[in-house]
């Protein structure tokens, strides 16, 4: 996985979606800092960027990975320090570009997800990625919404968008937490389509 | 996927390892009821049992699902409650062999997950069970560890082993919502292996 694409996450509280429409920022859960941290890690995933603009919510994040960089939860728990080492807050989607960017000496190529499928987008297959992903060298953001998903801004500004993860009966309400993870199995797994 | 066997969840809470390998019984953590159910449901395993002999956190739990079932929830959250409808609690892995039974009128066949690869014991690989759930109606129940994983008793009774998903550089610390979504989309999703 070493000779494939730089692949990066981003977990996105603002702009998102209410369940009716509306923009909003959503809170950071705890949870989501660290289950996508360890799938992360698991699928060899470059750097996992948090993303809100609420300094104080930045600031609460910081704080719970330095538990784990350099307090007790290192020592007790080292395989959870290696997994929260590639996670970084930034405030907006373009910092965490930008960060990216600057490591890369290139702009990453922006992968928006969605659990529906946006009018008017360029869908890109599971498959497709994947075998993209293992052709080049260009890094790759991929990018997640919580609470009801990505604002349209998000995704028009985006390079493409991946598929759904199609439910049975059309059932698309995976938490996100569960969606990065299959998606991330799909794209590196040892197993994927 | 109605055509094809019926697929049960159980996770455990009791008897589980300690990261030092000693027998424990871990707390129930909401999130887990909410995210396997959404997994659950997503990928159409037909009940997914909360394994805790620790009656307070059953009941606990049991409230949580009254308030999506019946409760406010249901109005505010429909397609959460269609997922925790299929939730339910039980005080051991028996008990919930036990429902399956009564309800198939046949014994499930227990598969057991691990992030490691017990000795001696047979691993059942993704493809093999794929095609197996797709070729019998024989129901299965899928049977995850919390905390460090299953007590050895729970996977010396279990049929088989499924193998474990594999991480980069051997890293194996996923989350259990996320190895349960990940083992469901290489069973049940439209691009399994």
């Amino acid at each position: 996985m070493s000779e494939s694409a730089a692949i990066y996450v981003a977990l996105v509280h603002h702009p998102v979606l209410s369940r009716s429409g509306d923009i909003l920022t959503s809170a950071v859960t705890n949870l989501d800092v660290h289950d996508i941290a360890r799938s992360s890690r698991t699928y060899g995933v470059s750097g996992y960027f948090v993303v809100t603009p609420i300094e104080a919510q930045r600031r609460i994040v910081d704080r719970i990975l330095e538990h784990w960089h350099e307090g007790e939860g290192q020592l007790r728990l080292p395989e959870r320090g290696q997994a929260l080492s590639r996670v970084r807050t930034v405030p907006l989607v373009p910092d965490a570009i930008a960060a990216i960017t600057a490591l890369h000496g290139r702009k990453p190529r922006i992968i928006a997800t969605s659990a529906q499928a946006p009018e008017g987008m360029t869908r890109l297959s599971f498959r497709t990625l994947r075998a993209e992903l293992r052709a080049s060298k260009e890094p790759v953001c991929l990018v997640f919404g919580t609470a009801h998903g990505l604002a349209r801004s998000i995704l028009d500004s985006a390079d493409c968008v991946l598929e759904p993860i199609h439910g049975v009966d059309g059932y698309n309400h995976l938490s996100v937490r569960a969606a990065v993870a299959i998606m991330l199995d799909r794209l590196c797994g040892d197993s994927g389509p």
